[in-house]
């Protein structure tokens, strides 16, 4: 039987649940891919760390960067994370001497696809990514192979466990969203520093990807307006549930005359989708194609063993002599596209529109408000003031819109602002309308 | 630039828009695969009908046996149906001249599988059947290559559109099983003949292909216990949902100790689970493995543009040098494992169940039903009577049990059935519990 010798580079969780899953499965992989897949090296910051880990006839590195030009190692599993540093120089000079790289790190391909690609085409050296985004559905190869008869119209997803973990507390819950991240801190679901997951940074770097593979072109993450959840409140998801809705917070890639629409933020969604019922830490991600129509993927987006999963599904594609372009296309051929995808403002499009203010309740306030989004041509769909104003205090009240241009929300919303009895920034969130198509 | 010579057989809704995606999407299928797709020759029943397309330098044969055989042609397309006749002559020559063939054909793949594998891996042609299950969701493709470093512990399908629209049409509108079929008979959804959908063949074949890959098999249609929906009435939907499930369709393959247990059936689901927001027409796969977990997938079953997209998909595969076996392992592995993937009996399981009996509402009936479910160790976890009698007439009692065992609740009904004051066989279904894992 052949060998196929493989190096790991990082051994934290999922680094260590592929060597489990490398060593459990090993029958099943040697069926599908008539190789045995032997772990000649990896390398760890911290060998002393106690893993549990059986490594017999595995060398341990210090410097991963080694392994990039060792004859005796035929692919590189980038596992240390970090859009730069060891991994970067890793992941490049292993490309560079014509090694597969498998690799899970989506903050270093959304940053520096372009020149990875570019390596990968060049030295003929298959680079693979599916553990990057929504680990336990296998997305990537959906858009890279599934659907590669389909031009996408577009792409949704629910691509942060973290978010759809407190979205999901605070709805049953009634949770704030500070109680919910303690829970979700308390629970290993959140970092101690959360910033990178609940203010939509990972979301971005995710939906760059599915959007750079389902539209054909350089992952643009710079161009993603980002919102994360960190304003929506228990209050808003209660009126939402009222009106009919959850909140979830998407990734959205869509394709438009102009060039390729990307955003992150918490949208409000038809309760009876399918993709509203995606609670806790799950993954979704939506598609809508012009030949096989809508469809939806949901699974574990994260954790040792999912990602292991598409880690290794990867490395079992490569054994198995899959040798295509990261994008599925050529980089010449997405390059060529560069016109028709690049990114177009968020503030062009149309929607409807939910906004929360908090106002003094008096009479008045409502005409002003009604007077503004006439004056842009808004038209209201809803509006709800269900509590009477207590001892002067503030009271909220909902709007719901008929179609709008984003452009004309964001310019009502600065208005509404700056009335005298309007006593904080409107929240307001889109409501997103593409899943009621079917 | 390559050229790769396709040659379809059958013309009707499918084939006609695969003619149409391969024109449409001429531009993305040479960037993908680097050669151009040409149709060199069509075979029809009628070559009169009008179907719309233009197909120039495209040959017409009569016989598609014929194409079999031709030098000038790599590859058959296979989408003249039916398990038997033209299209397993043409399959089978095809796989023995080397050519590689892309199927529709579930019946066939499910009637003859061991023989078109055998012919695929001696000849080494690839043979590919991504539109037998599923056409929007690419399920094999997941099965095979996205969840190859996995050991599946059960696939779960809702794999027919027909019947999914005629129980969303019963759930939602309160119709009788005969009306809402009507009603997809008037929209195209259903056949005049509906007995291969509402009686649950088409499923069966098709759950019989997903174990097929999931479980490193050959499909074993036969072993499967059909229920389908005719008995399924707008009251059993009643009562469901005052329970809080919905009653799908389901096709099931689940792993256990003695072997594989497939069944299709109607059964009820949870109604926060997402797969019972799966409505109408569509498809949705879900799917339970060690390392990934738990997934969902959800798309157009059927339909001409779908299924194009997946044929389409197969042939870009193809195309881009793919060379899988058919079961993604040696058909040599799949015999070798056959004493672990034998059909086990549907009896054995355990679960909860759901029963609906028509009573004549009189002191003691109740006390009798309880006294068999008692002798059999079964027990009762809600009974529902909401009506009294009014002159006499039966009226219905709805009892939900704790675990029990399916040949328990087999006999539990037969001895029921056998009660003097017992109007008509139990309604009984499975209540299937495995999407509230998460």
């Amino acid at each position: 039987m052949k060998t196929l010798s493989i190096a790991i580079a990082g051994l934290g969780t999922v680094g260590a649940d592929v060597v489990r899953l490398l060593a459990g499965q090993r029958d099943l992989l040697r069926m599908r891919t008539g190789c045995d897949i032997v772990i000649k090296a990896v390398s760890v910051r911290d060998k002393s760390r106690q893993r549990n880990l059986e490594l017999v006839d595995t060398e341990w590195v210090e410097d991963a960067r080694v392994l990039a030009t060792r004859d005796d190692i035929d692919m590189v599993v980038e596992l240390i994370g970090g859009a730069d540093g060891i991994a970067y120089d890793l992941v490049t000079s292993s490309l560079d001497a014509g090694k597969a790289v498998v690799t899970a790190n989506k903050a270093m391909l959304a940053k520096h696809a372009g020149a990875l690609f570019t390596k990968a085409e060049k030295s003929n050296a298959p680079l693979r990514f599916e553990a990057a985004v929504a680990a336990g559905i296998p997305v990537i190869k959906h858009l890279r192979e599934g659907f590669a008869a389909n031009r996408v119209d577009a792409v949704y997803g629910i691509l942060n466990g973290t978010c759809n973990y407190i979205l999901t507390e605070m709805d049953e819950k009634g949770l704030s969203f500070d109680a919910a991240l303690k829970e979700a801190q308390a629970l290993g679901y959140a970092e101690t520093d959360p910033t990178f997951d609940v203010d939509g940074f990972d979301t971005a770097h995710k939906i760059s990807i599915l959007a750079a593979l389902a539209f054909g072109a350089l992952p643009a993450p710079d161009a993603i307006r980002v919102r994360g959840i960190r304003d929506v409140s228990a209050l808003d998801i209660a009126y939402a549930n009222e009106l009919g809705y959850k909140v979830k917070l998407l990734g959205i890639a869509r394709k438009t005359k102009a060039g390729i629409l990307q955003s992150v933020e918490p949208v409000l969604i038809d309760d009876d989708a399918p993709i509203a019922a995606v609670d806790g830490v799950l993954n979704a991600v939506y598609l809508n194609s012009d030949f096989a129509g809508e469809s939806l993927s949901v699974g574990r987006g994260a954790g040792g063993r999912p990602t292991a999963s598409a880690v290794v599904a990867d490395i079992v594609d490569i054994a198995r002599g899959a040798a295509l372009p990261p994008l599925g296309i050529p980089l010449s051929a997405a390059q060529g596209r560069a016109d028709k995808t690049r990114p177009v403002d968020a503030n062009d499009r149309k929607g409807h529109y939910y906004m929360r203010m908090s106002v003094n309740d008096r009479p008045g306030v409502i005409a002003d408000v009604s007077a503004i989004l006439r004056d842009l041509s808004i038209s209201i769909e809803t509006v709800l003031q269900r509590a009477r104003a207590e001892n002067g205090k503030p009271v909220p009240v909902v709007i719901t819109t008929h179609e709008t241009t984003e452009g004309a929300m964001t310019e009502a919303v600065k208005r509404i602002e700056a009335l005298e009895a309007i006593q904080e920034p409107p929240h307001w969130m889109r409501i997103e309308t593409s899943f009621n198509e079917h």
